[in-house]
């Protein structure tokens, strides 16, 4: 059996939002997978039959401050949910909720891998080849040092082993030009180690072929992660605005991945934007289940 | 009379793609322009009538090094454009040859403006409210500090008031958020700078507003704004390979663009990227020469 935990109080729109994504996932999860609830007793009785929910007293607002939520909400629905993974109750967790408090929820209850010292966000990208790219980290390390571009490579590779299924991934780093020279200090460096020490390290890559490569595994800090997640959901819009059609397009749609995995951590846990939609809750639960059944070398 | 400056040794495929963008560029320049030409002897009878064409006897090559190469190649097609751009015999200078010698030949050839210590590139990119937005720097301030942003921020309104004829150009800061507190710990200092003292700052702008925002100037490092600047010709790329067609894709193709100007110094620098086809040798002399018709404020 897998058993994907939810957090029903996770996301701006929470719970409403969260329940009607559910009911659009319900339909397409596999036989034998069961839903975790974590939520307040008012929704309790929404809980669909054949799964369970876990009757919890608090909720964390997006406002509060990580580690006090933390702290002083031992029974908010989104620490409940990690508890649970750590205690190998449940086997993945999503929520659409605060992410700096599920960042630190699963970094003390969950522990980081061995050789991790920083958690990362993943972030998946169509290519026009039909494969995917994996970026991280896509917003958590804004001041990467370039030694953790060492543990990018690590994560980066391992996910793209367990979820593209790709042996050998190739993996790069998003630079501003394709010599070794370029880039800023810390980039100039981080290709340095890189090449010392990480298999299949391809080189630098410039964001004028992010579409059209050949590469598994891209990795940058997570500033510049963010900015290219989300200028590619600006193109996104862009492209629905002008009434432009292609399947591809719909690729490009954060809604259709509905989150991002946090790696680094000793338990399988996904983040949802807060603003997540039904759709992209949908895919949140469906992405949690997926990754429920991957097989990770490292956690 | 406006007298434009063109490099025809620069680009990768100099002379003979600077000679088809020029031959482009001819029926639409403006009656009372004059083109003054920075060629070898072999090129010299290719000179169109009614303009100039200046003998040098050297070229700077893509692999050398910028610093030696002023010193040693002071007959080179590009010093000898700034050096008349310096003394006031053209009233603009455009290149698609070596930018890092065109850069350090700007500076110490031209030299800085007041309160500017580090020249910036700016890259005008499409809104799809029919504006444009001025994106710096580009490329050159890949370890940008706070204070630099200052810079960019005099720089960019400048610009915007001469180039996009805004009275007060709608300033912003590019960040992982619209919060105060995102960003990485330069960005976060420089929202502080930028809170205190420039007149038009509207605060952090995200990526995905990318084209659907009405801010003038947008102010980033240069390393990120490369990345933008490459992630956009991507979508564009990926927008021609899946056949897309709207006229405002059009407007992505940096081709279209021709050049970014160099700002920031004493003069009227245009640089081209190195590939350029003949379609964006014609725009950079069209921009070559709108550019000098402009009028700044601080050069």
């Amino acid at each position: 059996m897998t058993r994907i935990g939810i957090d029903i109080q996770g996301g701006d729109y929470a719970p409403e939002v969260v329940w009607q994504g559910l009911e659009l996932a319900l339909p397409e999860l596999k036989a034998g997978t069961e839903l975790n609830l974590y939520g307040l007793e008012a929704d309790a009785a929404r809980s669909p039959e054949g799964h369970r929910y876990h009757l919890c007293s608090q909720a964390i607002e997006m406002g509060e401050h990580p580690v006090k939520a933390l702290q002083q909400k031992q029974d908010a629905t989104l620490i409940r949910g990690v508890v649970d993974l750590a205690q190998k109750k449940i086997d993945s967790f999503a929520s659409a909720g605060h992410s700096g408090a599920l960042m630190v929820a699963s970094m003390q209850i969950l522990g980081l891998q061995e050789g991790i010292n920083r958690p990362v966000v993943v972030s998946l990208f169509p290519r026009i080849d039909g494969g995917q790219i994996a970026v991280l980290d896509v917003g958590l390390n804004v001041d990467a040092q370039a030694e953790q571009f060492l543990e990018f490579a690590q994560l980066g590779a391992s996910y793209a082993k367990a979820v593209l299924a790709k042996r050998e991934p190739k993996i790069a780093l998003l630079n501003t030009g394709a010599e070794e020279s370029k880039g800023s200090v810390v980039y100039k460096r981080a290709h340095e180690l890189l090449k010392e020490s990480v298999e299949g390290f391809s080189g630098n890559m410039e964001a004028r072929d992010f579409f059209q490569s050949d590469v598994d595994v891209l990795l940058c800090d997570g500033f510049t992660g963010n900015i290219i997640l989300k200028q590619t959901e600006s193109f996104y819009t862009l492209s629905k605005e002008l009434g432009l059609k292609h399947e591809f397009l719909n690729r490009l749609d954060y809604e259709n991945y509905g989150a991002s995995p946090i790696r680094g951590v000793r338990g399988k846990v996904f983040l949802a934007h807060g603003p997540s939609g039904p759709r992209a809750i949908k895919n949140m639960i469906l992405g949690a289940e997926s990754i429920a059944l991957a097989n990770f070398v490292h956690s």
